[in-house]
């Protein structure tokens, strides 16, 4: 790869998470002192639309060739914000081309395809290429900063952990049919879209595997309105699981788009004999800490402002109290990547992480085809 | 029964559900124009302590002989606030002597026992008594307003329900032994105490029975120390649970005596598809309401202060603002059943109730042995 | 006084607050191990409506005569929930017949009463008599503990401090008119009826006097409709304050009836250079801790849920996050009187207390009238 | 000015504001379509460190002579980020030379400076040039959405305001001494830093001028220890004010730097007779919202996550209910600014508006001296 040169990077995608990647990008040296990169080229479908947003998110060009573009040899690293279909294709070209790679959640739609991912990431990561998955919530701060307080023993040993993500943008049984509720091109509803972060959080916090699951899919409206009359809903509105991990933890599981109120509420919960963490995602700059070694006259959760110098990338940021948004997440996550790939060394969450991810979404849907049944994680 | 004078109470117990009853029954005539009625006996095991609790609990006679107080010519209702074990037993004597019957919840702690209590009231109600279950938090002004909100299509079509009732005097591992841990006495564990409430409010509050249940048990801590060594723990600390309605509502419920920081956390959450309401018993006086009618650029989930006149119960209390505790949810219920025992009119819950919940409890046990696997409810 | 026999109460007065202490008399003895007493007379103007609020609230004779009844033989205490303009002929005349008082707040309509009232309760403190001031949220648990918070250093140095008393009965400028709202006959509006209990909880929270005030005060609906025709309010609608302490804390206070949403919201913060604290009485179960001593990255703002029996009072209620509601401050007040009246010790707040709040609310009329210019707190 | 080329900007400071505003101006075209512009040049005192923050901020120029950058040819904006003992010098430099200026809050360290700039803004109005405050605050799109709710009556006529401006960064009284803390060099305490904004609230919020102030100020630690020992502190700590403004609302303001466990806590309240309006700034994307025309059994306050695209600027951002932070009022800010610039329209808060907010710190600082006494607005 590059000698002395910075790292070139090229996007592919540029509607939401291509944007929210963009801003990533265009901050992250302004902030933290990151190794030199160029963003070198985005890539779209269309050609016009590829130049015009290669201009207006802050890329030097722009291509509407993704194979051409991902084995540029000024690129060295490939960010994959395309539909979850082409995710397994395209990072598997620009691995075998000798390039890092981040490929936005989930890995991919299917089981199979991820496997194949994580196996060619692995040969990858002998050649001391990079190969993430962009579970941006991780790099929260206050969920690194739970993430820590876990490990350092701050709630002792976890018993039960509860994630919840809520959204409610189906919530109106008229709204209208899309290719995000068709199987074939979405591979699943809320599962796919809410669960992965869900399951992926459970993995990170707890730094567990899971075991088993048993779960229940419901979708609430089967027929809604597409441009030649209704049209059948082929995947889940919501989901219900109960994880078992290798550490002895239950974690209750509850995804939906259609609660209604709900915008992005990703709430978490996790309780151990020492104490309790919390956190919902539309509050994000706070972590709810119970320490039940406290007095009892004194105890109570605590609201963590998760925007002091000690916390979590917070020290390239602004004053205590000046709060952050959602898109951080991702000035974050390339700030890991550019730092993993000058040191050659894989961040979290690696395609390892994203298929036992997957392997657990799977699990998931079978245990609802089977009456809600126990269904062992295979692999684990 | 009685035809001129007062209604004659007994009450069976005087621990804490007895105190709680007792205080109910202290203040019901001070707060609302209720039907004349006297605090005629206080029945407790021992004959000394039960004197005692009838002078501090203001009742005007004790008794340790449950069978002679409740068959007495002056009483006319028999409040049963002892041990689950002996509900049936009391219940059963109290209906055959002619009497009303409160029993406090869960109804008995086997399904054989609940389906003869129920079966013993069916016959009773026919001759005009009454026999109730005390499901309390149905009196919860918040929850009441609830039940009637949703009824009244606030919210739309119940899609998703979540009812977690959470709780932590467990989590500690190196707390004693008791005898509420031992599946003999006790029944069940976090199902049975904080789980049958749960049940209670989805059957409550969205007007359905429950037709299908999967589910999930788990003792965390399998042994404690008891006076002589340590001893197994027979009951469950933590269930989880979905339930489908005949409505076509999800239910998903998480019962837990381990979550670290919260004390008495009963939290619901009803999603439909034109709002939706939450409530935590933590704080009793809010019933937060989403209106998905109003224009999207004021759309917010609402906090509302359940402190009104124009709210249930609350014309009988303080002016707006002045908020009530746990323990009115008791003068709420015993107001209620004095008005039933007055008209012979039956208020919900009815022992049938109490049996329905019964009946969802015994399939989440099932469920459990049975790999989690969905349970039909019998008899639904 | 009483020899042997239970301690014989009056109370005069059986509306709002009337009401409220009946429901504290009623249950005292069910909850603390409290000093024999008996409810023996309530008074009313009226004869027949006194007989039924006795008969209603649980007091077993009733007069039309005040003098009469607080002089009674079997009277030792006197609980004056009559209105404002009647507090210091009553309280003098029980006190100088030997009885101990509770007179509800304010102390008195005009400082020239207060003043009487508190130089005859010196006198008769003398002969082991209590009199008290009923400012019942110096009651409230959370309060009770965050006075011995305070006093025990748990925010070090108080620097800062806010009380706001919010409610919103008169926002609608069309409200009718009410005698509350003429001077002669209330004394003030919302500073009288709201302000005192802030400036007591200033005085209470802090152990400190008050040396200076600034302040204004407004009347936002001056005219409001009367059964003939439009009439003048004479008292504020609102009032703002900054208070000084002898310990050196500034105290800003907001008092209000057109805080439009706020239905009870007393609101109380305290900053410290060691932490801070803050109550909303629309949750008063719940005491917010800030402890600025624990390592910067886990520090936040805990809710502490003060239904632990280690917290104040909470040893006779409920097990923990069974929560109490507004009227147990009454509850509260009558059992330290009870103890108080046994002891011959005076339980705060003493008529000198009382006394104490109307001179600086007599100040804040002063300060208000001369362009807010501080006013020096006469005697302190 | 420029005629066909995309506006040239200069920017004047790289510290925390420097920083800032450079996020905004590197993300607003990325996220609004706004007029073309080239951010031309960062100004520095120190050459190589202007030289390193123009490279890490992403300005294409450096220098370290402010009076040179600001009169470029190439440069049509000027974006005043100096300490504000400079404000003055460099905002009429650059308006003398025909540029558009914004300049970071508050306007000037005194009264005479805010004059003067006023002045010549008002002749360079003439010309077409913009001359803008940089009260960012107006533009947090949850308080745009307060400002606009408000002035379509949803609250009905505003009574009462209360605006808090808490920090703690002072809170420990060992903290050391600096320049921030010199009334010479920093003007005012926290009243210029944190009170301006909060002024500027009151004027933004209710559309009403100030006519009259009451005012006190205070400096709770006098010493703080520098390198050579202890220093006086010539500033203030806190600050409180009662407002009045020509429209008939009361605003009462407190402003400090000592309340501990407050991190950036601008916290906002707007009473009205139809409604009331909430605000936090350490919850920055939630409005409070309560609306006394609904039924009074369904009213309370609803927490409006302002991330829809009804909102306002939120069209350009991110789906629902992913949040934004503090720093995108910057970004709002400079969209403004641009189109302001091309239309030759000045947004709001002009420089009149600057010196508004600044005779109103004059106002309480006169207050302070002269006992509290309520002071007339100058020119009102």
């Amino acid at each position: 790869m590059q000698s002395n040169r910075p790292l070139g990077v090229a996007i592919v995608g540029h509607s939401f998470m291509g944007r929210a990647h963009s801003q990533g990008w265009r901050n992250v040296a302004s902030v933290f002192d990151v190794p030199a990169f160029e963003r070198t080229v985005l890539v779209g479908r269309d050609p016009d639309r590829a130049r015009e947003a290669a201009a207006g998110l802050g890329w030097s060009d722009s291509s509407a060739d993704w194979r051409a573009a991902v084995t540029r040899d000024d690129v060295d690293i490939v960010d994959i914000c395309a539909p979850g279909m082409l995710h397994a294709e395209i990072a598997v070209a620009a691995l075998r081309a000798g390039k890092h790679v981040l490929v936005e959640k989930p890995l991919a739609n299917t089981l199979a395809e991820a496997e194949e991912m994580a196996s060619v990431a692995e040969s990858a990561a002998v050649r001391g290429q990079i190969a993430m998955v962009g579970f941006n919530y991780r790099r929260m701060p206050a969920l690194a900063l739970a993430r820590s307080m876990i490990a350092d023993g701050r709630i002792g040993a976890p018993a039960q952990m509860r994630v919840a993500y809520y959204q409610d943008w189906l919530s109106d049984p008229t709204a209208a049919m899309s290719w995000r509720l068709r199987k074939e091109q979405a591979g699943s509803g809320a599962l796919g879209d809410l669960g992965s972060h869900a399951v992926d959080q459970v993995r990170f916090l707890l730094g567990d595997d899971v075991e088993s699951v048993s779960a229940r899919m419901r979708t609430f409206t089967s027929r809604r309105p597409g441009p030649h009359g209704l049209e059948d809903v082929t995947v889940d509105d919501a989901a219900w699981a109960t994880l078992v991990t290798d550490g002895g933890t239950v974690a209750s599981i509850e995804v939906s788009r259609v609660t209604t109120g709900r915008k992005n509420a990703l709430q978490i919960e996790v309780y151990g004999d020492g104490g309790s963490l919390r956190f919902d995602l539309e509050r994000p700059n706070e972590l709810w800490f119970h320490d039940a070694g406290l007095p009892a006259a004194e105890q109570g959760e605590r609201r963590i402002l998760v925007t002091e110098p000690e916390h979590p990338y917070l020290d390239g940021w602004w004053p205590q109290g000046h709060v952050l948004g959602w898109e951080h997440t991702f000035t974050h996550e390339v700030r890991d990547l550019l730092f993993g790939a000058a040191d050659h060394t894989n961040p979290a969450p690696s395609f390892a992480d994203g298929l036992a991810v997957q392997q657990v979404l799977d699990a998931i849907e079978v245990s609802d085809q089977k009456q809600n049944q126990t269904i062992d994680i295979r692999g684990v």
